[in-house]
């Protein structure tokens, strides 16, 4: 976790990975220089998707895609020639908030509903804040102990560079 | 609550319902005279589901209906000329399980995770444990304050009368 205190208060260039202290979630804070719409954009499109999501070892290729309040997706994750593949539900996506149901295929018992919310900072800069629900929390431990920041940091340093270079 | 002891154990002919120790949840555990198969029909088919679903003073109406793995769904409740809308979707439907998204319309932001399993306990009767999982403690008593023990009640009575009938 890396922040800079500024004077209009904390950045978060880098994630913010944090365990919540009362309730078997996680906490994800991350500032793009994005606007809330572009964020959106690049959780709903599926073209933009592909391009950002998970470590830069692994490639994404999307089964199903159907953004859109009480839609669905699937998609895979390919490294090193395996296939790893994720689903789960859209109970809702609106302008400044997109939730939907997470689970790895292989641990069909273990689904999340995860929350993203887009905080407009003003000046062409957004702030996404990821609330990951568990059912236990021996769930939420394992998700922060299985090295999943990594796909977190380097997949939104790809989409840092989606957004400088104007694709979204 | 009524649970009444025999000797093969507790059995739940009313429903149980109570506040997760550690989690923003409600169990709910209530035995049928029932096979797993049909209390997955009773939850998935909508002709089925709109005739026992909710407290006996409301009439519910499907207005969508996807009941597969994720699949979505959208029904009202009607009570006294007024109607309340329920919305979510299913992140998994398995032969022994159902997971569903949960949330009353007018509240978007509180949305519930809900895992139904079907134990079969022999003699055909089946245990269901049902498990709601909310964002923050504030929600989950919040649900337990908001009257729905009636809702349970009286549902689950009337599905027992619709498996005595054999419409199940």
């Amino acid at each position: 976790m890396t922040t800079t205190d500024s004077p209009t208060g904390t950045r978060y260039d880098t994630a913010a990975i944090e365990a919540d202290q009362h309730v078997p979630a996680v906490h994800i804070t991350r500032d793009f220089d994005a606007t809330p719409e572009q964020l959106l954009r690049a959780h709903t499109d599926p073209d933009l998707f592909v391009r950002w999501i998970g470590p830069d070892s692994t490639s994404t290729r999307i089964d199903h895609w159907d953004a859109r309040t009480l839609g669905s997706y699937r998609y895979v994750n390919v490294h090193e020639g395996n296939e790893y593949a994720f689903r789960g539900t859209f109970p809702e996506i609106s302008e400044r908030r997109l939730v939907q149901t997470f689970c790895f295929e292989e641990m069909p018992e273990a689904i999340a509903l995860e929350t993203m919310s887009f905080e407009d900072l003003g000046g062409g800069r957004t702030r996404l804040h990821a609330f990951s629900l568990c059912d236990s929390f021996e769930g939420r431990d394992g998700m922060l102990a299985s090295g999943m920041e990594v796909g977190v940091h380097e997949g939104y340093a790809k989409l840092d560079r989606l957004l400088a270079e104007g694709a979204v």
